[in-house]
């Protein structure tokens, strides 16, 4: 089995700029867009040559040093935190739902509170602790949840949340790999999960390398696989829990969660505490981005659907935390999830 | 409004030679088939240049003509029956979930008994009588259908049950035409329909040709939608219904059930009494057909996923009755439909 988490960076800073894997044209090309500045990041951001919650605060928190970098030799350390405030606004508003890119970023504001050397090289070293604890937290993530499950498991995940969605491993599917190597898993699952085909593209690739068999299924397969008692667990990420445990994640997750219910399977929800938002009471305060129904009506600019169609495209829901089973964060289990529970866990810092 | 249901005739008999609209290449491109043989129907069901339920049986009929055409030259009308049934055969193992196929070739065989003129006349006439009692059916279940419906209403919809899956106006789809005329739609939805696109292709196609406003999503966006309040109806057809009032449908169409059910969304299923099949007791005797998983993996030939990656295709599942509200067919309202009240409608013949 080959070591794809070990090798796969999709967020690579080399010296002066920002490597980003082109996450819209994998598996068929593998190429890099480069950012020189933090609005390149912005735009990166918003594209979707980066996605997956953990891994836009990666890159958000790289943007800051870029956006450092070119104030650096026009301002003084002093005036370094309000000269890059704009970039940072820009970067906070590249993506909404995923809470992570506020978090790296107010993680980077206060690297440089105080801050009177070398601010950039500070930055720097600050957006490489993000990476690297990230990737620690997946580590971590990936025992504690695979320690949820006995074998033989069927399991189910959508989008992606690997390597390529995190600094590295991934949040669900480091449990997934985790479980894997302890010899737990029957069969992985995957939604396609339209209409960006993350689960297509992106988690069976990275399976595919690992060596980890996938049987890759529509959304509306989904209910079937479970009837006939395929799934054991559903295994999911997150772009932002809510202080009372609710869970927004990618479109299609909240509809896993009711049949994950209906069925008797269980749902686990992984995701680093840096997802965790304390200052939004319920997924009712998770903003919902809705992106363009082109993203649904078309794929490579070539029409699917008939001309004239509208499309509704929410790319988040919220699944309420009394269908969660379990929320896996860096810091430990949470078994049916609620406000003390999850206040608690944050508090344990 | 134009009226697409009166237009478009996607199954056409021409004299000696059946003309099927290429449903393939739908909305993108307007291309007949011709088939002359019952081969080439049979591979014309197989190959999906027509589907839908009631679509299929009423193609398979006129390949019986066409069978019988072409043995009609070389043995008596008496010797008729035994000759066509290879074809016949042929034709019943194309697709194995629409009974609609096997009431079709059962009512051509009943049709050819005692026969002693013009056979193919007489095949002729029962194709195109079996054609005609379809459009009735979908007119009648129109009416029925959208007489539950209380506006102002959102209903969503699956797969597509229109004039392309029928005679004529639709299953599901006149249940929606007839509920627009009524100025009772506050907004159509439908599911894009993975992994063939129905939705987007051709459910689109029809309702934009009828000026009814259609939003699309994935169908990972429907319980988001419900979750909203959005839809108060879904309403989708079937290839298969059993004796206990259990649905074979699109793949999906279980899913949607029970994501209805939990939020009180009601749910009904539309579809002629030749869906109906006594002969088995529930939905567990229905065989679900199992596609390639390249129809999943790829799009027009070009890959969607990752190379190595597996996929698991079925293309039906089975709601049980107890998730649906309403069964619509030509003969009435079912409301909690069960065993009794199944065999007591098909009584009333």
């Amino acid at each position: 089995m080959s070591q794809i988490h070990d090798t796969i960076r999709a967020i690579r800073w080399a010296d002066d700029h920002l490597l980003l894997l082109d996450q819209r044209r994998l598996p068929h090309t593998q190429v890099d867009v480069v950012c020189r500045s933090a609005s390149e990041v912005a735009a990166a951001i918003r594209d979707m040559v980066v996605r997956g919650a953990p891994a836009i605060g990666i890159t958000a928190a790289y943007g800051v040093v870029l956006a450092a970098q070119a104030q650096a030799v026009r301002v003084s350390v002093a005036d370094l935190p309000a000269a890059i405030e704009p970039d940072l606004a820009q970067l906070a508003q590249a993506r909404p739902t995923a809470v992570n890119l506020a978090w790296a970023l107010e993680r980077m504001r206060r690297c440089l509170q105080g801050e009177s050397g070398d601010a950039v090289a500070a930055l720097c070293a600050e957006a490489a602790a993000i990476h690297e604890e990230d990737i620690a937290a997946n580590r971590r993530m990936g025992e504690l949840g695979s320690a949820l499950m006995e074998a033989p498991v069927g399991v189910l995940t959508h989008c992606n949340t690997g390597s390529l969605a995190t600094g590295g491993y991934g949040t669900a599917l480091g449990v997934i790999r985790s479980a894997c190597a302890a010899g737990k898993v029957r069969q992985v699952y995957a939604d396609e999960t339209r209409p960006w085909l993350q689960g297509a593209r992106l988690t069976a690739w990275e399976l595919v390398q690992d060596g980890i068999p996938v049987q890759l299924i529509a959304e509306g397969a989904a209910a079937y696989l479970m009837q006939r008692g395929a799934v054991d667990w559903v295994v999911v990420g997150s772009d932002r829990i809510a202080a009372n445990g609710d869970v927004a994640n990618k479109i299609g997750t909240y509809g896993l969660a009711v049949l994950a219910r209906h069925h008797g399977v269980r749902f686990m929800v992984v995701a680093p505490t840096s997802t965790v938002d304390l200052s939004v009471p319920d997924g009712q305060g998770i903003p919902i981005e809705i992106r363009s129904g082109e993203e649904l009506l078309r794929l490579d600019g070539q029409p699917l659907a008939a001309a004239g169609a509208g499309a509704w495209n929410p790319v988040f829901d919220v699944t309420p935390a009394s269908l969660v089973d379990a929320i896996v964060t860096e810091r430990g289990v949470l078994r049916e999830p609620n406000r003390e529970k999850i206040l608690a866990m944050m508090k344990s810092d």
